[in-house]
Protein backbone atom coordinates (compact mmCIF):
# COMPACT_ATOMS: atom_id res chain seq x y z
CA UNK A 1 0.00 0.00 0.00
CA UNK A 2 1.56 3.36 -1.25
CA UNK A 3 2.16 5.80 1.91
CA UNK A 4 -0.02 8.40 2.94
CA UNK A 5 0.86 11.60 1.09
CA UNK A 6 0.71 15.20 2.73
CA UNK A 7 0.99 19.12 2.28
CA UNK A 8 1.99 21.73 4.32
CA UNK A 9 0.52 25.15 4.17
CA UNK A 10 2.79 27.46 5.92
CA UNK A 11 0.67 30.71 6.87
CA UNK A 12 2.97 34.14 7.65
CA UNK A 13 3.57 37.38 6.19
CA UNK A 14 7.24 37.37 8.33
CA UNK A 15 8.51 34.57 6.04
CA UNK A 16 7.24 36.35 2.50
CA UNK A 17 9.16 39.47 3.51
CA UNK A 18 12.42 37.82 4.31
CA UNK A 19 12.10 38.48 7.76
CA UNK A 20 11.97 35.49 9.56
CA UNK A 21 13.69 31.98 8.03
CA UNK A 22 10.97 29.10 8.24
CA UNK A 23 11.75 26.71 10.15
CA UNK A 24 8.65 24.84 10.93
CA UNK A 25 8.76 23.28 7.28
CA UNK A 26 12.11 21.16 7.62
CA UNK A 27 11.05 20.10 11.08
CA UNK A 28 7.59 18.95 9.63
CA UNK A 29 9.22 17.42 6.62
CA UNK A 30 11.71 15.32 9.00
CA UNK A 31 9.17 14.22 11.36
CA UNK A 32 6.86 12.82 8.49
CA UNK A 33 9.64 10.94 6.61
CA UNK A 34 10.58 8.89 9.54
CA UNK A 35 6.42 8.14 10.30
CA UNK A 36 5.94 6.87 6.31
CA UNK A 37 4.47 9.56 5.24
CA UNK A 38 4.96 11.55 2.22
CA UNK A 39 5.42 15.30 1.98
CA UNK A 40 4.36 16.09 -1.74
CA UNK A 41 3.59 19.98 -1.78
CA UNK A 42 4.56 23.17 0.46
CA UNK A 43 2.48 26.57 0.15
CA UNK A 44 3.69 29.46 1.83
CA UNK A 45 1.20 31.92 1.97
CA UNK A 46 0.53 35.67 3.27
CA UNK A 47 -1.76 36.69 6.56
CA UNK A 48 -4.44 36.63 4.18
CA UNK A 49 -7.80 35.18 4.64
CA UNK A 50 -8.32 34.88 0.57
CA UNK A 51 -4.98 33.08 0.16
CA UNK A 52 -5.17 30.85 2.86
CA UNK A 53 -8.84 29.34 2.36
CA UNK A 54 -7.41 29.23 -1.52
CA UNK A 55 -4.45 27.27 -0.74
CA UNK A 56 -6.39 24.56 1.81
CA UNK A 57 -8.98 23.87 -0.26
CA UNK A 58 -6.52 23.09 -3.12
CA UNK A 59 -4.62 20.98 -1.03
CA UNK A 60 -6.89 19.11 1.40
CA UNK A 61 -8.56 17.72 -2.36
CA UNK A 62 -5.23 17.09 -3.36
CA UNK A 63 -3.44 15.17 -0.41
CA UNK A 64 -4.31 12.56 2.30
CA UNK A 65 -3.12 15.26 5.36
CA UNK A 66 -2.71 19.04 4.63
CA UNK A 67 -0.52 20.43 8.32
CA UNK A 68 -1.06 24.46 8.81
CA UNK A 69 1.65 26.84 11.08
CA UNK A 70 0.66 29.99 12.25
CA UNK A 71 -2.06 32.18 12.83
CA UNK A 72 -3.86 31.19 15.82
CA UNK A 73 -2.48 33.53 18.34
CA UNK A 74 -4.68 36.15 20.37
CA UNK A 75 -3.97 39.36 18.19
CA UNK A 76 -5.68 40.71 15.23
CA UNK A 77 -3.27 38.79 12.48
CA UNK A 78 -4.40 35.52 13.73
CA UNK A 79 -6.84 34.69 10.92
CA UNK A 80 -6.18 30.83 10.78
CA UNK A 81 -8.76 29.65 12.74
CA UNK A 82 -11.51 31.48 11.08
CA UNK A 83 -10.00 31.01 7.52
CA UNK A 84 -10.30 27.26 7.86
CA UNK A 85 -13.73 27.19 9.01
CA UNK A 86 -14.54 29.26 6.31
CA UNK A 87 -12.87 27.26 3.67
CA UNK A 88 -14.30 24.31 5.21
CA UNK A 89 -18.00 25.86 5.19
CA UNK A 90 -18.43 24.96 9.01
CA UNK A 91 -19.40 27.71 11.52
CA UNK A 92 -16.47 28.85 14.49
CA UNK A 93 -17.35 29.89 17.92
CA UNK A 94 -15.47 29.85 21.31
CA UNK A 95 -15.78 25.97 22.45
CA UNK A 96 -16.23 25.07 26.09
CA UNK A 97 -13.62 22.66 26.55
CA UNK A 98 -10.83 24.92 24.75
CA UNK A 99 -12.22 27.97 27.05
CA UNK A 100 -11.75 25.81 29.97
CA UNK A 101 -7.99 24.73 28.86
CA UNK A 102 -7.57 28.36 28.76
CA UNK A 103 -9.29 29.54 31.95
CA UNK A 104 -7.35 26.96 33.40
CA UNK A 105 -3.94 28.12 32.34
CA UNK A 106 -4.24 31.80 33.37
CA UNK A 107 -5.77 31.07 36.61
CA UNK A 108 -2.52 29.00 37.53
CA UNK A 109 -0.21 32.42 36.79
CA UNK A 110 -3.23 35.02 37.75
CA UNK A 111 -3.83 36.27 34.35
CA UNK A 112 -6.92 37.33 33.00
CA UNK A 113 -8.54 35.11 30.29
CA UNK A 114 -9.52 38.48 28.16
CA UNK A 115 -11.26 38.92 25.28
CA UNK A 116 -7.91 38.69 23.21
CA UNK A 117 -6.52 35.28 24.57
CA UNK A 118 -10.56 33.93 24.58
CA UNK A 119 -10.16 34.08 20.49
CA UNK A 120 -7.70 31.28 21.10
CA UNK A 121 -10.51 28.98 22.08
CA UNK A 122 -12.25 29.73 18.61
CA UNK A 123 -12.52 25.96 17.29
CA UNK A 124 -14.21 25.44 14.24
CA UNK A 125 -17.42 22.72 14.45
CA UNK A 126 -16.52 19.24 14.49
CA UNK A 127 -12.70 19.71 14.76
CA UNK A 128 -10.56 17.85 17.16
CA UNK A 129 -8.12 19.45 19.42
CA UNK A 130 -4.33 19.07 19.36
CA UNK A 131 -2.56 19.35 22.53
CA UNK A 132 -0.26 22.40 22.89
CA UNK A 133 2.00 21.16 26.55
CA UNK A 134 4.17 24.32 26.26
CA UNK A 135 1.66 27.55 26.03
CA UNK A 136 -1.54 25.50 26.21
CA UNK A 137 -4.00 27.35 23.51
CA UNK A 138 -4.72 24.56 21.68
CA UNK A 139 -4.36 23.68 17.61
CA UNK A 140 -6.87 21.71 15.84
CA UNK A 141 -7.84 19.02 12.87
CA UNK A 142 -10.22 19.79 10.94
CA UNK A 143 -11.44 16.73 9.16
CA UNK A 144 -7.57 16.10 7.36
CA UNK A 145 -6.33 19.68 7.76
CA UNK A 146 -4.44 19.67 11.37
CA UNK A 147 -3.75 23.52 12.96
CA UNK A 148 -1.17 24.15 14.33
CA UNK A 149 0.90 27.14 16.19
CA UNK A 150 4.17 29.10 13.96
CA UNK A 151 6.24 29.73 17.14
CA UNK A 152 8.63 26.84 16.39
CA UNK A 153 8.80 25.45 19.86
CA UNK A 154 5.12 25.06 20.14
CA UNK A 155 4.54 23.90 16.63
CA UNK A 156 6.96 20.89 17.34
CA UNK A 157 5.53 20.18 20.31
CA UNK A 158 2.09 20.37 18.78
CA UNK A 159 3.83 17.31 15.84
CA UNK A 160 4.56 15.20 18.97
CA UNK A 161 1.21 15.21 20.12
CA UNK A 162 -0.79 14.69 16.43
CA UNK A 163 1.63 12.31 14.96
CA UNK A 164 1.31 8.90 16.66
CA UNK A 165 -2.22 9.32 16.18
CA UNK A 166 -2.06 9.24 12.46
CA UNK A 167 -1.43 6.49 10.81
CA UNK A 168 1.69 6.31 8.94
CA UNK A 169 3.33 3.74 6.30
CA UNK A 170 6.93 2.42 5.75
CA UNK A 171 9.52 5.16 6.70
CA UNK A 172 11.40 6.72 3.54
CA UNK A 173 14.97 5.37 3.83
CA UNK A 174 17.79 7.12 2.34
CA UNK A 175 21.30 6.24 1.61
CA UNK A 176 23.73 8.79 0.33
CA UNK A 177 27.38 8.45 -1.02
CA UNK A 178 29.38 11.01 -1.76
CA UNK A 179 31.53 11.10 -4.97
CA UNK A 180 34.56 12.83 -5.49
CA UNK A 181 33.62 13.71 -9.78
CA UNK A 182 31.22 16.69 -10.58
CA UNK A 183 27.97 16.06 -11.62
CA UNK A 184 28.52 16.56 -15.18
CA UNK A 185 30.89 13.84 -15.50
CA UNK A 186 28.58 10.47 -13.61
CA UNK A 187 25.22 11.76 -14.94
CA UNK A 188 25.24 9.04 -18.07
CA UNK A 189 26.29 6.07 -15.88
CA UNK A 190 24.46 7.54 -12.68
CA UNK A 191 21.05 8.13 -14.89
CA UNK A 192 21.22 4.78 -16.16
CA UNK A 193 21.33 3.45 -13.01
CA UNK A 194 18.61 4.88 -11.86
CA UNK A 195 16.47 4.07 -14.63
CA UNK A 196 17.02 0.12 -14.02
CA UNK A 197 16.01 0.80 -10.70
CA UNK A 198 13.14 2.77 -11.27
CA UNK A 199 11.71 1.82 -7.65
CA UNK A 200 14.09 3.86 -6.07
CA UNK A 201 14.65 7.69 -6.71
CA UNK A 202 18.19 8.94 -7.42
CA UNK A 203 19.15 12.71 -6.22
CA UNK A 204 22.11 13.89 -7.33
CA UNK A 205 23.32 17.17 -5.18
CA UNK A 206 26.84 19.12 -6.63
CA UNK A 207 28.85 20.57 -4.31
CA UNK A 208 32.17 22.73 -4.53
CA UNK A 209 34.61 21.92 -1.66
CA UNK A 210 38.60 23.05 -1.62
CA UNK A 211 37.87 24.17 -5.56
CA UNK A 212 36.75 20.51 -6.49
CA UNK A 213 33.73 19.63 -7.47
CA UNK A 214 31.81 16.72 -6.01
CA UNK A 215 28.28 15.18 -5.90
CA UNK A 216 26.48 13.76 -3.48
CA UNK A 217 24.24 10.80 -4.74
CA UNK A 218 21.18 10.11 -2.44
CA UNK A 219 19.11 7.27 -3.41
CA UNK A 220 15.42 7.23 -1.47
CA UNK A 221 12.96 4.18 -1.27
CA UNK A 222 11.03 1.68 1.30
CA UNK A 223 13.05 -1.33 0.66
CA UNK A 224 16.24 -1.41 2.62
CA UNK A 225 17.43 -4.66 0.61
CA UNK A 226 16.44 -2.47 -2.82
CA UNK A 227 18.77 0.24 -0.89
CA UNK A 228 21.95 -1.79 -0.33
CA UNK A 229 21.79 -3.64 -3.88
CA UNK A 230 21.36 -0.25 -5.80
CA UNK A 231 23.89 1.36 -3.24
CA UNK A 232 26.43 -1.52 -4.09
CA UNK A 233 25.90 -0.82 -7.94
CA UNK A 234 26.87 3.13 -7.41
CA UNK A 235 29.80 2.28 -5.80
CA UNK A 236 31.18 -0.07 -8.26
CA UNK A 237 30.14 2.32 -10.86
CA UNK A 238 32.87 5.47 -9.49
CA UNK A 239 35.85 3.25 -7.85
CA UNK A 240 38.22 5.84 -7.92
CA UNK A 241 35.60 9.00 -6.99
CA UNK A 242 34.85 8.07 -3.97
CA UNK A 243 36.53 9.24 0.21
CA UNK B 1 1.09 52.08 -8.63
CA UNK B 2 1.21 49.11 -6.85
CA UNK B 3 4.11 47.31 -6.51
CA UNK B 4 4.79 44.45 -9.10
CA UNK B 5 3.84 40.92 -6.97
CA UNK B 6 5.67 37.96 -7.46
CA UNK B 7 5.51 34.20 -6.52
CA UNK B 8 8.24 31.53 -6.37
CA UNK B 9 8.56 27.54 -7.19
CA UNK B 10 10.91 25.86 -5.48
CA UNK B 11 11.56 22.33 -6.95
CA UNK B 12 13.57 19.69 -4.85
CA UNK B 13 12.64 16.31 -3.32
CA UNK B 14 15.17 16.87 -1.06
CA UNK B 15 13.20 19.68 0.54
CA UNK B 16 10.53 17.45 1.18
CA UNK B 17 11.72 15.33 2.54
CA UNK B 18 13.96 17.22 5.09
CA UNK B 19 17.37 16.45 3.87
CA UNK B 20 18.10 19.92 3.32
CA UNK B 21 17.05 23.25 4.74
CA UNK B 22 15.99 25.93 1.84
CA UNK B 23 17.66 29.09 1.64
CA UNK B 24 16.91 30.07 -1.30
CA UNK B 25 13.16 31.40 -0.82
CA UNK B 26 14.84 33.11 2.41
CA UNK B 27 17.64 34.76 0.08
CA UNK B 28 14.91 35.86 -2.37
CA UNK B 29 12.15 37.18 -0.24
CA UNK B 30 14.69 39.52 1.58
CA UNK B 31 16.08 40.93 -2.29
CA UNK B 32 12.48 41.21 -3.35
CA UNK B 33 11.78 43.30 -0.89
CA UNK B 34 14.05 45.46 -0.70
CA UNK B 35 13.77 45.64 -4.63
CA UNK B 36 9.90 46.82 -4.12
CA UNK B 37 8.40 43.52 -5.46
CA UNK B 38 5.96 41.61 -3.37
CA UNK B 39 6.74 38.01 -2.79
CA UNK B 40 3.02 36.69 -1.84
CA UNK B 41 3.52 33.14 -2.63
CA UNK B 42 5.76 30.42 -2.25
CA UNK B 43 5.33 26.59 -3.18
CA UNK B 44 8.19 23.84 -3.28
CA UNK B 45 7.25 20.58 -4.91
CA UNK B 46 9.44 17.54 -5.77
CA UNK B 47 11.29 16.90 -8.82
CA UNK B 48 8.11 15.36 -10.52
CA UNK B 49 7.18 17.02 -14.09
CA UNK B 50 3.10 17.44 -13.77
CA UNK B 51 3.66 19.24 -10.22
CA UNK B 52 6.46 21.42 -12.28
CA UNK B 53 3.72 21.84 -14.68
CA UNK B 54 1.00 22.40 -12.63
CA UNK B 55 2.72 24.44 -10.08
CA UNK B 56 4.65 26.81 -13.03
CA UNK B 57 1.33 27.49 -14.50
CA UNK B 58 -1.21 28.39 -11.33
CA UNK B 59 1.72 30.99 -10.49
CA UNK B 60 2.37 32.37 -13.91
CA UNK B 61 -1.34 33.18 -14.56
CA UNK B 62 -1.40 34.47 -11.02
CA UNK B 63 1.23 37.01 -10.67
CA UNK B 64 3.59 39.66 -12.35
CA UNK B 65 6.90 37.06 -11.89
CA UNK B 66 7.69 33.78 -11.02
CA UNK B 67 10.91 32.45 -9.67
CA UNK B 68 11.60 28.81 -10.11
CA UNK B 69 14.66 27.16 -7.83
CA UNK B 70 16.55 23.75 -8.59
CA UNK B 71 16.63 20.96 -11.39
CA UNK B 72 18.40 22.54 -14.34
CA UNK B 73 21.57 20.52 -13.75
CA UNK B 74 23.14 17.84 -16.20
CA UNK B 75 21.83 14.69 -14.09
CA UNK B 76 18.42 12.45 -14.88
CA UNK B 77 16.50 14.16 -11.92
CA UNK B 78 17.21 17.49 -13.74
CA UNK B 79 13.87 18.23 -15.43
CA UNK B 80 12.95 21.73 -14.50
CA UNK B 81 13.62 23.67 -18.13
CA UNK B 82 12.07 20.81 -19.95
CA UNK B 83 8.88 20.67 -17.10
CA UNK B 84 8.58 24.88 -17.96
CA UNK B 85 8.92 24.46 -21.42
CA UNK B 86 6.41 22.20 -21.80
CA UNK B 87 4.08 24.29 -19.23
CA UNK B 88 4.39 27.39 -21.05
CA UNK B 89 3.76 25.62 -24.24
CA UNK B 90 6.69 26.04 -26.22
CA UNK B 91 9.85 23.36 -27.72
CA UNK B 92 12.83 22.78 -26.27
CA UNK B 93 16.49 22.20 -27.84
CA UNK B 94 20.17 22.67 -27.19
CA UNK B 95 20.41 26.61 -28.10
CA UNK B 96 23.89 27.59 -29.92
CA UNK B 97 24.11 30.72 -27.73
CA UNK B 98 24.30 28.68 -24.69
CA UNK B 99 26.02 25.41 -26.21
CA UNK B 100 29.08 28.22 -26.26
CA UNK B 101 28.60 29.74 -23.00
CA UNK B 102 29.51 26.06 -21.94
CA UNK B 103 31.97 24.99 -24.56
CA UNK B 104 34.30 27.97 -23.35
CA UNK B 105 33.85 27.41 -19.98
CA UNK B 106 34.55 23.73 -20.74
CA UNK B 107 37.64 24.50 -22.67
CA UNK B 108 39.26 26.28 -20.31
CA UNK B 109 39.74 23.76 -18.25
CA UNK B 110 40.03 20.31 -20.67
CA UNK B 111 36.99 19.05 -19.64
CA UNK B 112 34.76 17.27 -22.29
CA UNK B 113 31.45 19.29 -22.61
CA UNK B 114 29.50 15.29 -23.15
CA UNK B 115 26.13 14.80 -23.61
CA UNK B 116 25.17 14.78 -19.69
CA UNK B 117 26.80 18.72 -19.37
CA UNK B 118 25.17 19.42 -22.99
CA UNK B 119 21.62 18.95 -21.41
CA UNK B 120 22.27 22.17 -19.62
CA UNK B 121 22.05 24.06 -22.98
CA UNK B 122 18.46 23.00 -23.60
CA UNK B 123 16.69 26.51 -23.43
CA UNK B 124 13.45 26.80 -24.42
CA UNK B 125 12.67 28.92 -26.97
CA UNK B 126 11.58 32.34 -26.71
CA UNK B 127 13.60 31.95 -23.64
CA UNK B 128 16.36 35.24 -22.35
CA UNK B 129 19.37 33.95 -20.75
CA UNK B 130 19.69 34.53 -17.25
CA UNK B 131 24.00 35.13 -16.84
CA UNK B 132 25.60 32.91 -14.29
CA UNK B 133 29.17 33.76 -13.42
CA UNK B 134 30.19 30.91 -11.09
CA UNK B 135 29.62 28.01 -12.82
CA UNK B 136 28.47 29.27 -16.74
CA UNK B 137 25.66 27.07 -17.42
CA UNK B 138 22.74 29.64 -17.71
CA UNK B 139 19.36 30.24 -16.29
CA UNK B 140 16.46 31.55 -18.37
CA UNK B 141 13.50 33.63 -18.14
CA UNK B 142 10.95 32.74 -20.44
CA UNK B 143 8.12 34.98 -20.35
CA UNK B 144 7.46 36.09 -16.78
CA UNK B 145 9.13 33.01 -15.49
CA UNK B 146 13.18 32.79 -14.35
CA UNK B 147 14.06 29.60 -14.26
CA UNK B 148 17.96 29.59 -11.39
CA UNK B 149 19.58 27.25 -10.11
CA UNK B 150 19.34 25.29 -6.80
CA UNK B 151 22.99 25.73 -5.41
CA UNK B 152 22.84 28.43 -3.05
CA UNK B 153 25.41 30.28 -4.65
CA UNK B 154 24.60 30.15 -7.75
CA UNK B 155 21.06 30.89 -7.29
CA UNK B 156 22.60 34.34 -5.58
CA UNK B 157 24.40 35.16 -8.21
CA UNK B 158 21.41 34.66 -10.88
CA UNK B 159 19.34 36.77 -8.87
CA UNK B 160 22.06 39.13 -8.28
CA UNK B 161 22.48 39.25 -12.31
CA UNK B 162 18.23 39.42 -12.71
CA UNK B 163 17.27 41.68 -10.39
CA UNK B 164 18.50 44.75 -12.12
CA UNK B 165 16.61 44.31 -15.43
CA UNK B 166 13.23 43.89 -13.63
CA UNK B 167 11.06 46.94 -12.58
CA UNK B 168 10.68 47.19 -8.75
CA UNK B 169 8.81 49.29 -7.11
CA UNK B 170 8.55 51.04 -3.38
CA UNK B 171 10.60 49.03 -1.14
CA UNK B 172 8.75 47.78 1.87
CA UNK B 173 10.04 49.81 4.56
CA UNK B 174 9.63 48.06 8.14
CA UNK B 175 9.69 48.84 11.58
CA UNK B 176 9.84 46.82 14.63
CA UNK B 177 8.86 47.61 18.02
CA UNK B 178 9.84 44.90 20.65
CA UNK B 179 7.51 45.33 23.68
CA UNK B 180 7.73 43.57 26.79
CA UNK B 181 4.05 42.21 27.30
CA UNK B 182 2.71 39.24 26.26
CA UNK B 183 0.42 38.93 22.89
CA UNK B 184 -2.67 38.73 25.01
CA UNK B 185 -2.37 41.80 26.80
CA UNK B 186 -1.43 44.10 23.97
CA UNK B 187 -3.89 42.27 21.54
CA UNK B 188 -7.05 44.92 21.98
CA UNK B 189 -4.54 48.36 21.39
CA UNK B 190 -2.71 46.89 19.21
CA UNK B 191 -6.02 45.64 16.94
CA UNK B 192 -7.35 49.07 17.30
CA UNK B 193 -4.15 50.74 15.73
CA UNK B 194 -3.86 48.75 12.69
CA UNK B 195 -7.38 49.07 12.21
CA UNK B 196 -6.83 52.98 12.29
CA UNK B 197 -3.31 52.63 10.10
CA UNK B 198 -4.95 50.18 7.70
CA UNK B 199 -2.80 51.05 4.82
CA UNK B 200 0.25 49.83 6.62
CA UNK B 201 0.22 46.06 8.03
CA UNK B 202 1.16 45.11 11.68
CA UNK B 203 2.73 41.28 12.51
CA UNK B 204 2.69 40.58 16.04
CA UNK B 205 5.18 37.63 16.25
CA UNK B 206 5.68 36.50 20.33
CA UNK B 207 8.70 35.44 22.13
CA UNK B 208 9.86 34.04 25.26
CA UNK B 209 12.81 34.51 27.03
CA UNK B 210 13.96 34.24 30.29
CA UNK B 211 10.80 32.69 31.07
CA UNK B 212 9.22 35.76 30.01
CA UNK B 213 6.41 36.74 27.93
CA UNK B 214 7.41 39.78 24.82
CA UNK B 215 6.05 40.55 21.26
CA UNK B 216 7.57 42.01 18.65
CA UNK B 217 5.64 44.18 16.06
CA UNK B 218 6.63 44.76 12.73
CA UNK B 219 4.93 47.51 11.10
CA UNK B 220 4.98 47.40 7.48
CA UNK B 221 4.28 49.89 4.15
CA UNK B 222 5.91 52.02 1.45
CA UNK B 223 5.45 55.45 3.30
CA UNK B 224 7.73 56.13 5.81
CA UNK B 225 6.62 59.12 7.29
CA UNK B 226 3.09 56.71 8.11
CA UNK B 227 5.01 54.25 9.53
CA UNK B 228 6.92 56.98 11.76
CA UNK B 229 3.58 58.13 12.64
CA UNK B 230 2.14 54.88 13.56
CA UNK B 231 5.88 53.56 15.49
CA UNK B 232 5.35 56.77 17.62
CA UNK B 233 1.33 56.12 18.35
CA UNK B 234 2.89 52.24 19.11
CA UNK B 235 5.25 53.50 21.75
CA UNK B 236 2.93 56.01 23.43
CA UNK B 237 0.27 52.75 23.98
CA UNK B 238 2.90 50.62 25.53
CA UNK B 239 5.16 53.06 27.25
CA UNK B 240 6.23 51.05 30.66
CA UNK B 241 7.03 47.74 27.96
CA UNK B 242 9.52 49.07 26.46
CA UNK B 243 13.26 48.49 27.39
Amino acid sequence: MPNPTAAMLVIGDEILSGRTRDANMHFLAGELTKHGIDLQEVRIVSDDTAAIMAGVNALRAGFDHVFTSGGIGPTHDDITADAIAGACGVPIDVREDARAILAAHYARSGTELNEARLRMARIPQGAVLIDNPISRAPGFSLGNVHVMAGVPNIFQAMVASLLPTLTGGAPLLSQTLRINRGEGEIAKPLGDLAAEYDDLTFGSYPFVKDGAYGTNIVIRGQDALRLDAAMLRLHGLFPDGLR
